[in-house]
């Protein structure tokens, strides 16, 4: 068993004081005491948080981060970047992609992500077919998962389509397309692949209304038994317009309409959306999936965020394309984007007496906790033993307390302000670098180096 | 002299490999070669690039970064932020005030920064009487500068009024306020408080529209003699309601038409400006000051960089309240805040052929260079040697080449990319810390302690 002891840490009540957190060998949570001695469990100087769930990640894209930022790539919009995308993942083997996954995680928990919900679309060879197993790209996540440490919530993706209504996908997305059988195997093989990594969760992706169609979304909702859902939804004004001349209604309406959406459900992106859809989102409990570094780096647009929370919505954050990866910054860069459009501070409220830092925090775990729909995201008995340790020292921290720590975390750091990070009870980020950092830089840079060259 | 060689460096004409840069004593450029062996001089493998110039910096607010991050505070808009601010400046004293920007130079030059134009309008005792001698405070700028090897600007502020034309300051404004006889001798203080280091500039800064009237702003500017003049401008909406409420003009064409603005000049912010004002700054050829962090966290709003740009206009980034100290960040959320706008990509554009990243580095480089009026900005002879060198291992740089560099650095990385730094010759930054950085952050964290049990 591991005993650990805090100087400080946020507990489901509040902020505690000298507080005594027991670990069994499953990596749960066994008790929590504050205001005790440390009595033969480690101490630690510092403020422990629980880990963050990043909702939304496509791993591979941390091996282009960087790649599409010039006009002369036809780069000008989201659908040229998307071109060099396709082009970068046309080449990848299954190798290339547990090497760019194991940084990409690493980098994750360093910045204070303990989870992960990748959101997996790159399941065949380079030229369409399935590989033997279906599962071997699932298998090359599930190692860089098991490498970082990080909890992995693999949603296999489901894409049929490369049209509203189902229309033929194309050239560049041969490497993502299933029909309903062949990814009624891929998830069954996906969850034996990923059996041996512990408290993995698999759940189901499908990947946007243009890659599905009512029924095939219902079906594969109805197959998949009680897990997360996650889907791609109005991300880009282009998607809502072809979504309305194709059906007379927008996707966040069509998917309402279509399938039975609920709090296992998360709705990634949803920036285009009327006021109609935000009180749907609101009323139906899914998560709305915000990614605002990759929103911010793909012109997608800002979320409504003030009347979606007046009705009682819940979002998460996700790391999404991983052209930077830093919990801290995609929580500030939400608030500031919304502040930003509205000329105003502090934008998103917390309960009573909170700081914004603390209710961006608050939001975004109670938020990627249930898009992964698990037993995530609080220092209490059961839950995972998932801890953050924040640097009481660090310029961004040091002299507060209290919430006036996550907001120093929040807008004035970064992952430099993360000391420790326990996942399911193990340490894997000791004083800010993580156990595997040097093995997995090293096969990342030999990978992006020979992608370079090719 | 000292002798230094890059594997990689951007020249003035471009990328350049096995880059030989002579410094002499001075801390000026005596020579560049590129393509030629290291020959005595200290070989350096990464990506030399000249070191980014900070246009606008209050370093005092480092010292409140997180606390004013909660509705409760009434910090809902800016002018409750402001009453904050007031708050935590009324009982700082010289040293304080050392110490608090001492750490944000130091965190400047590790994150890219070489030089900064510190906007200073803390120029009294608590009590609003003058120190015994005026420059007290301009002597701890001082010497924060001269710990951290930054090199300083150094804008005395003139602020003689509370509101436009002329009207009373407030109690918390006592300590900034000199009418333009006090002001002439705050300057002529300053001066002398700086000789002794090296390189410091002295400008000045009439603090904005609303503290100065036409008379006493062209009689600032007249006696300063030809020095940097930066002012800020139309940062929030109120302040150009009450503008043209008082004289029926807004802000940014109530200042070219009252005072002979050019290339001396830096509008900071600028934010809510119409399509002529625009125009008319691009025609100045004053560079306008953009502070994408600080605009972020104060809801200023966006500045229409397209347009500005489409004329010919200069822009230069600054740190400004300093909530979070990060060159690259800076350039990156500018770009984002423009793109969430106007759902594009690349929406910073620079010469043909070049990188987003290398345009908006290229641009902040320039308008900042021009923001401190003085020979940097450049890796070539006769300027500082001011140079920032990128780790070509970190994962965001890593296998790649020429602008991609900056891409990497700017859209994927943070201070943590930045491996040395040298200013005017001299190396602060080695391996990522600054050589001051544990005196600096240990006298800061017991200043902050201190002043949060006042």
């Amino acid at each position: 068993m591991t005993n650990l002891h805090f100087s400080h840490a946020l507990l489901p009540d509040g902020w505690a004081a000298d507080v005594r957190i027991d670990v069994d060998p499953s990596g749960a949570i066994r008790g929590v005491a504050a205001g005790v001695p440390a009595d033969g469990a480690v101490r630690h100087r510092g403020i422990a948080v629980p880990g963050l769930a990043n909702l939304h990640s496509h791993a591979f894209q941390r091996g282009m981060a960087g790649l599409a930022e010039r006009r002369s790539d036809a780069a000008g919009n989201f659908w040229g970047w998307r071109d060099v995308m396709y082009r970068f993942l046309s080449t990848l083997d299954p190798d290339d992609v547990a090497a760019i996954a194991a940084q990409a995680y690493v980098e994750m928990a360093e910045s204070g992500f303990t989870a992960v919900a990748e959101f997996h679309y790159l399941h065949h060879a380079p030229d369409g077919t399935p590989y033997a197993d279906p599962a071997e790209m699932a298998a090359a996540i599930g190692r860089a998962a098991a490498e970082s440490g990080i909890e992995l919530t693999h949603l296999p993706v489901f894409y049929a389509y490369g049209r509203f209504g189902g229309g033929p996908t194309e050239a560049g997305q041969r490497r993502f397309v299933n029909g309903p059988d062949r990814f009624a195997r891929l998830l069954e093989a996906s969850r034996a692949a990923l059996r041996d990594l512990p408290d993995a969760v698999v759940g189901i992706a499908p990947h946007s209304v243009r890659a599905v169609t009512g029924a095939t979304l219902r079906a594969v909702v109805a197959a998949a038994g009680d897990v997360p859902v996650h889907i791609h939804v109005a991300e880009q004004q282009k998607e809502v317009d072809d979504c309305v001349a194709w059906c007379g209604r927008r996707p966040v309406d069509w998917v309402h309409d279509e399938a039975p959406v609920d709090a296992r459900w998360c709705l990634v992106h949803a920036t285009h959306v009327t006021a109609g859809e935000v009180t749907r989102m609101a009323a139906s409990e899914a998560v709305v999936g915000l990614c605002p570094i990759t929103e911010g780096n793909l012109g997608d647009g800002l979320f409504p965020v003030p009347s979606f929370l007046d009705q009682g919505g819940r979002f998460g954050v996700g790391s999404d394309c991983n052209v930077r990866i830093d919990a801290a910054e995609e929580l500030r860069l939400l608030e500031y984007g919304q502040r930003l459009r509205d000329e105003k501070r502090n934008v998103v409220a917390g309960a009573p007496g909170r700081s914004t830092g603390r209710a961006l925090y608050d939001r975004a775990l109670a938020g990627g906790v249930q898009a992964h729909g698990r037993a995530i995201g609080a220092l209490a008995p059961g839950m995972r033993a998932d801890i953050v340790l924040l640097d009481p020292d660090h310029p961004a921290l040091v002299g507060r307390s209290g919430d006036q720590w996550l907001d120093g975390w929040v807008f004035g750091g970064d992952g430099r302000a993360v000391r420790d990070v326990w996942i399911g009870g193990r340490q894997v980020v000791a004083d800010g670098r993580h156990l595997a950092r040097d093995a997995a830089r090293a096969r990342f840079a030999r990978t992006v180096e020979r992608l370079a060259d090719r």
